[in-house]
């Protein structure tokens, strides 16, 4: 192991430099080494690198360094740069702190979360000094970065060039032909944009994952261990073999070895997060998606967080007396459809999103190609995106996945069942936000005839915001005189 | 009636200069004149200042000027010039137009939906040549404009001295003490931003209106006349007593000249937005609260302007047959219930982010003083208001109106036929997106404990994101060893 002492004599001689050693950055790097990369190592304190170097699983090939000019020193030319740091200002601050020491044709990738449009400025910024900077959506979590995980690339093709096979070797492999679950999605912040809606799904089939654990919990009074069967059950085979629900069931059987007790009965119902769903959220409000499955989720979070507040209203708030259901089996099959249908119509907005962001940006994204690469390394990756491909493949002009064959047929399937859970969770005061805004999405999208007649003649009475008509072509407006004060409408420009 | 013949002789003689002669601007300056002020009037095109003044219901107190030194040179100092014209790029251009021509001390107004985040910016600028910036929330759509808005003033108290009065007076005045609607509320964007919040507020109201609409519609089979009657009743007193229902009872009986049929079936069922409801949304993000019934009512108007792509989905997606139901009068009072029960929620969320930007901005907000000035002039406008008035000043540090005696004890006796109806909806194919939105916001802020253990504990498996435990001090993060695969953790600081 060639340490901080004698590195100095050392140059050009790492593949790659990871700047940053949290886990993330540390698995990345013992990920690149098992593919036989050499590895420079700098991170901000020494000790974290001492700590690493001293831990185990790694070869002869990682090299920590001490100082920025040591670290850019070691790297062969082009230089590329793995940046993993928490996603903010420590970015812009670690890409000033290096600038000065880099050369035209250099490569940056940002592997952390951070925000598209951050991505996109910097990238504009660097280029001015003939850097090139590469906007790394990475997903799969610790285990991910260090077996593999789903590589999601926003950069020039040129750059890609440079640093493509080194990622797709790192990538996660999935299938009997071991396809890397590596692309190039497109230029500018293609890559984090698309990690971005990862999250976002992530963040909507989390919460309604936890929503079908409330209606076990509390309308059919499993216990943790029952519980955890079932999703056992569920992840072994069919639509909803999953990652999530795999490991939904490992952490219900999971005991604490402090109490004894089941882990999941002892961890507070407060859930943290860290922006992605509500960057995910915004997106769709700015790009005109509805996306409210994703929205939920971020809301449920917040509620959730409110411990003392929602400790205060459960012992004042009147709820419902929720009943004690015996016919257990024929109700998980009925959430297991709830469940897909569900979820059918969370990725239907995730990808909704991502078709509206490509011709937005300009970007060309292919759906396909993107759930392609989510079927492994990911938190998402699911057989299910099979079928997303799938669609894809056969219409890639598809407007939205509820519209292609497989889906609108499993929904059928489910459809009642869907419907009869979320009523019973309803009547039995089980919060199912996330799985109710899901069939809101489905009954709203299928519906010929809204009821925004009545919303929009409410606009046109109080702003004069004027209406279109259902014998009359498409952007042909009208104004009604709705009251007899007979004011004389002169413009709709005004917003009330 | 002077006009712009001879108004280059005339000298600071107006109390108020109106720029922007659209519908708002053309009717505020009619209510100033109907108080006794002197208005000069300026607009970037001169016909629409010629039609105007050909027009019907002025006095000799509102003069046009034909260019902007005419019109500033009219004006008594300080100064009060409000601006009436369509929010975003064309205020700071007509700022920048004016500002070479004005003095320390002069005062504009915006009257339009600015964002208030630009409201603050424009406010800092224009300070730095002492000129002072009225950030100025105006509801009521045209009706309000003419015969007294509700007004939400954000600026410092200096410059609310100067135009206090003339404000108060062309303001909507309720109650048997004409108690105006006119308030100011706080510093900076404060006024914008409760107006953003009113709107907010007013998606929320519409939507769920809607949904009821669309309750009887399908499921009770209800004509638009009989729909009418029923609203109408509504109207007449009690909690839903308000404009928008008032209102909504007049729609549902005008009938089309030109067809003959009832106005509402010709309108196209496609909403419209200006961009307040996904302010609203984004800044519900921001500050960390729960808002999902406006989100919902955003994306609900999102989806119904996908006109082409529904009929689409229409012809292909499996739906649900819909029951006729026949006993109407049970049902509708259970409706009733609903839409109290679910605009309680709605407001408790448009509170709740009053509430934190407050905190969030240091403006020190008076909710119930926000909730009185709604009471008279906008569009949200109901006696309902009352309630929430009496709750804040019960207590105003109340957290969320949930808790307030009234607003439980009401929810109370809807509770079960909230449910019912909500269930009756989603059994039989009727998009609810806002309604169950709001059960859901209701269920979830009650709970005492949420599902939300389980997002935390998958967080921590694949994230390393830590939990609180139910048996230690909140803000004591842990960790656990979830798999077999005995990965060290370094740190929890990078987002999966």
């Amino acid at each position: 192991i060639i340490n901080r002492e004698n590195v100095k004599d050392m140059k050009e001689e790492a593949d790659i430099g990871i700047a940053g050693l949290a886990v993330i950055g540390a698995n990345l790097a013992l990920n690149f080494e098992s593919k036989g990369y050499t590895v420079a190592l700098y991170n901000r304190t020494a000790e974290r690198l001492d700590d690493f170097m001293e831990g185990p699983g790694k070869g002869t090939k990682i090299h920590t360094t001490g100082s920025i000019p040591e670290f850019l020193g070691f790297l062969k030319r082009p230089r590329k740069i793995l940046v993993a740091i928490r996603a903010g200002r420590a970015v812009d601050d670690f890409i000033n702190t290096i600038r000065p020491h880099l050369e035209p044709g250099d490569i940056i990738m940002d592997a952390g979360n951070s925000y598209f449009k951050d991505t996109m400025r910097r990238m504009d910024d660097l280029l001015k000094d003939g850097i090139r900077f590469v906007g790394l959506g990475v997903s799969g979590g610790e285990e991910g970065a260090l077996h593999g995980p789903s590589i999601m690339a926003g950069c020039s093709e040129r750059a890609w060039e440079h640093v493509k096979d080194m990622l797709t070797d790192i990538s996660a492999k999935v299938g009997p032909d071991q396809e890397p679950c590596c692309a190039w999605l497109g230029a500018g912040g293609a890559g984090h944009f698309v990690k971005m809606i990862h999250n976002g799904i992530e963040y909507a089939d989390m919460q309604m994952i936890a929503e079908v654990y409330a209606f076990m919990r509390d309308i059919l009074r499993m216990s943790p261990d029952e519980m955890s069967d079932v999703f056992a059950n569920w992840s072994k085979g069919g639509e909803l073999s999953s990652y999530l629900i795999t490991i939904t069931s490992e952490i219900l059987k999971k005991k604490d070895p402090v109490t004894g007790k089941y882990l999941v009965d002892v961890i507070l119902d407060s859930a943290g997060q860290k922006g992605t769903g509500k960057w995910t959220s915004e997106a769709a409000f700015d790009l005109g998606v509805a996306a409210p499955t994703i929205a939920e989720a971020v809301f449920a979070r917040i509620i959730s967080s409110l411990k003392d507040e929602r400790m205060e209203a459960y012992a004042q708030l009147p709820g419902v007396e929720t009943e004690r259901r015996t016919d257990r089996s024929a109700f998980l099959s009925k959430l297991r459809n709830t469940l897909i249908a569900s979820k059918i119509c969370a990725y239907a907005q995730g990808f909704a999103l991502i078709t509206a962001a490509s011709k937005e940006f300009g970007w060309k994204l292919d759906p396909a190609r993107i759930a392609e690469i989510w079927r492994g390394g990911c938190i998402i990756r699911a057989s299910f995106l099979d079928e997303i491909v799938n669609a894809y493949r056969a219409d890639p002009k598809l407007e939205n996945i509820l519209l292609a064959p497989y889906f609108k047929n499993r929904i059928g399937i489910a459809n009642n069942d869907w419907r009869e859970v979320l009523a019973k969770a309803i009547c039995n005061g089980v919060a199912v936000p996330a799985t109710s805004s899901t069939l809101a999405y489905y009954d709203s999208y299928r519906t010929a005839r809204l009821p925004a007649n009545v919303i929009q003649a409410l606009r046109d009475y109080f702003g004069a915001h004027m209406f279109e008509r259902v014998d009359k072509p498409r952007g042909e407006f009208f104004h009604a005189q709705w009251s007899d004060s007979g004011m004389k409408i002169t413009s709709a420009d005004f917003n009330v």
